[in-house]
């Protein structure tokens, strides 16, 4: 099985992490490739980089066309019901996926993120798929995307003082790390603070691997059909849907 | 007071369309100016469409800095969240524009919108906007948006059935538009129809200069701070933010 | 255009700083008449109050049949529905309208009203009106209503401490004052806390010359069909629909 | 114990069979008085009939001063936060009585109402309750309330026809009559239709011996708090707060 | 009438301060008999033992097959369901007794529990039943139910502290106490707080009575069907439905 | 790794299909057992059914204390949070698994189930998961449990009416079937339809497979604490939690 993971901001030592962590929750079977756009913003941190790091994604989705799944490896799944048009194989976002997994080991799980900025994007998303109810908080420990790729940065002890305030002060029962950049962090986290600590990236990759296995891909009779063909103008032109 | 209109989709035609529709709703003070990106696709028809609709948006919105307020010009509020990132003027999407319209006018009302596929993105951002109570229901006329730009076509009888069908099985009390192509038609379907016929167009226009009269500006203190500065790589490095 | 803005409470000089604040807020060609019923409570705290103050309400907009639109000036939308069954012209609340425009400029608001008393009710209207996930928290600085018509009085102080833990507490990126008798404290409130801070008065203004200039009316095919001949007894004997 | 039943409107052949059904409901030791205002309006059909029936079910409140417990007995539950804080005794709606009782038998209820008008204003109780998940649909037989008044009338087949939608085609699992002119129906249609059929005068009936038995009385610390003491002007100077 | 009162734990003493506090709230004609299985855990504290008390729970209620009601005795409304299709009579879960009668007293409530495990299952069936909107806050006291049977405890005042909190923090305007075990601390802790205090055992005895005066059953055309005839093997094949 | 798929029903022939349909979506190195109790219900068809299936398969899950896993394998997810108490290992119901899943490849997906009886305790499930708002509606075929287990039944022909309906009224993406028994016809019915026809043994098995890849396990912290020590005494002793 060949799983393509998308880092849709253009860190390749970032995209390097998340491969890592792709690979080491990848069964022995699966490939993974892990890629960024060669356009597009350095990190995305909120909803103006969000809409400059989607056209990288697709593209990087559409050159690797014979993928058996994608991930979009950014926490707000930026782009993924794009994605999900652009092709007929399985797409998760490491958001969903972290929300869903947590829901099958918590009750109430919270979630702790980058920057205050993220939060609000993070709620729609928890609206939009439903799960807001079984999320106690968002909650921002205010270290941007980047101090994550700086060795020697205090960012851990912060995320790990916001996780102890979620577990005391909101009754959350596991935590969701907020950032792809988090993912080399949950196996500690975890192990300090004694509750699932869920990392997307790696639940994505086992998502995939489920949806592969089992046969699904993206159901094509509604919201992520795919794309009527049209007259694509300027820099988009090569991306116009086929007739 | 100078409002930008921007219709997301490259097809000129419509926006001519569209500046109409924001021109008669303006206020004698008001300057509109109706603008589309010169790259991108040429209707904005589900998820995918939207992901290359986004930057030349952004671009119009950054060209046109000077304007006192903003017109995302699609009904699924295309890149909303995004513009309102970029500018610290008002902007207003024309569906949450005539969601938040026909709250004032009707206990529930009806979308009308052009091909299934746009429901569930419709339904996505009802749900986000907290509206999704207030809509009876999101229907397909299953009218392609750039037949509404086509001469002696049946659109607007098969757009019209399709409200009746609204009044009829929803009990709706009035009903919203959901294309910016059907902007011209509101006013003979409300009148045929006898109930309010809102028009997405005309209410974003209104609203902004609601805001503006108000003095009222996009709140930089979280969802839509200020991108902060970073590197941008390749065809959209003209659009990183400034340090 | 002709505006009458309903002062629902018999305070006369409450009703004129409503009238000066939707003057300061409407249009060159608008025409504000502010009145308040001469029968009815002072002041408008709680639902005992709202009772007795809907009648008078009623009979100011019976008495002003040609207004363009109405604006019912209590936070609470004390006798909306009702107002809206008594006329074709459109009629706004004041906290509705405050709600929807804070809706376009802030992800989250939060309420900053006058008692304790009040708290429920306006969380009441927030849930119907659907816009209850926009809101972070409904707030009482417990500053009785009349006290913001005393000169020297600490309301404004406790009115801006309250606001100051809703940005800090809640997160809350606008802020809605919660009373009519607050609408001419919202500028310089806005200008000490950087974010919005949003009038009710002066948002209705708008709405309704929105609604007015795009010709739309309430609808009168559901909730608010005028109400049916009948027989009215003693002293509403006055206010029987017409056969 | 005794129970003071107000039914809001002035009509006393209406007051008298609602008089009847609480009694019928009534235990041994409690005693039904049954009233009605002597001004407002024949009957309560949407918003602006409630308006003017609010104060005279307070007036009738007022002069009962000493009775143990109140039942509002409009299906809208017209003015009862009103009559809330009006009384220190308990106060139950006839419309919130037979919502709660369904709730206890079974898993999903409908609503069978009178005119179409008046579906919106029992769907928002509904939200405000927190029932609307219980309810399957609320229903408009399209009977006027005083053609139950009518002999020989075919307002009882027509309800039954739409109790018998309301089963085939909503799955409702139990039926809620609303109206209280139709409270002499209950136990016929129940038998007819091999469902609970639910009438809220006798229902509110026993939730008010409940409430009184268990000493239970309306909390005086937030929504329902005393009116605070105020100048009350005009017709209404009779009903202001005491010091 | 004949109330079964079930306490599905097997601790007598609990069952029978249950017992006490039932036949205190009942009516003069309404004979309470309280009863616990001899199977089963000493106490319910979680998901756990649950599953353990149900089946004790049904026993009790086959045994007594001509109770004209019946009470399930435990907050977690243990096995109310299941309880529903074993017998026509009516059945009510002291949890959902209480969140029906507070929400007639008063705006939002608030419940104070034993343990924190507890709070979950107390959330997800406010939920379920819609009222979760009327719940200000599950709060947990950490007293374990049999220390509620401990003379000399300090449950009661750990109980009254939590009560003080839910006032202070949450804006609760009454209090549910969320366990059986906490029946008689109800009136003391009501008159030191001054707030409604609720003890669901009083409200489940009263609300039966209401059911069986009106002649309501629990509908048999959805959820609550009775059992198809099937095979039950092993221990409970004595329980297996007859054909 | 080892997963104990558990039958809650005492039907040897379902557990049979059940394992094998388990067996098929398991990963190379996934060992699947599949069990039934010796005592309970043949088949569980609503809440009292469900009672006494829950020690059973309580009973089986402490039998096979070494598993990495466990699946609830029936479609109401019957007795799931108890099994979560009873064990550290992650435990998955089949009723959450398929939402989960369908959630990943459709925006909104239709449940068909067999009785009209089991669609009120799914919907009840979807609100407690948060995923109702995924569920375009929860459709009974009306054909019994058992009858999947007759060879030459007409039950295939109804549940792919029922799935044509759901695709034709509901605009469902994706269709869930309702029914561990139902487990063989999922890629048939998918073929047919041209839709994600999703069967939850098999995506429990593999989500299963996902969490003890990951390392998660059912947290500790809140609802699924272990049960604490108390006496269990009659034929539930043997199950009584340890000191």
């Amino acid at each position: 099985m060949h799983i393509l993971v998308v880092n849709p901001n253009t860190t390749s030592s970032m995209t390097r992490k998340i491969g890592a962590a792709a690979r080491a929750a990848a069964a022995a079977g699966t490939e993974i490739v892990a890629v960024n756009p060669d356009f597009g913003p350095a990190s995305i941190e909120g909803h103006y980089d969000e809409a400059f790091s989607v056209p990288g994604l697709i593209a990087e989705i559409k050159k690797a066309g014979d993928a058996d799944a994608y991930v979009v490896a950014c926490f707000d799944d930026t782009g993924l019901d794009a994605a999900r048009c652009a092709t007929e194989a399985p797409v998760v976002g490491i958001g969903e996926a972290a929300f869903h997994v947590a829901s099958l080991v918590a009750g109430k799980f919270a979630v702790v993120t980058t920057l205050a900025r993220s939060v609000r994007a993070i709620e729609h998303n928890l609206v939009r798929y439903g799960l807001a109810g079984r999320c106690a908080k968002v909650r921002a420990s205010e270290v941007p995307v980047l101090e994550l790729e700086v060795p020697d940065s205090t960012a851990r002890d912060r995320i790990s003082a916001e996780i102890d305030r979620a577990l005391r002060e909101d009754a959350a029962e596991a935590i969701v790390l907020g950032c792809a950049g988090m993912a080399d962090l949950a196996a500690a986290l975890s192990q300090e603070h004694d509750v699932p600590v869920i990392d997307g990236v790696a639940c994505a990759v086992k998502l995939c691997e489920c949806l592969v296995s089992l046969g699904l891909k993206t159901s094509k009779s509604g919201a992520y059909a795919p794309p009527r063909a049209k007259l694509y103008s300027g820099m988009f032109a090569p991306f116009a849907p086929p007739c």
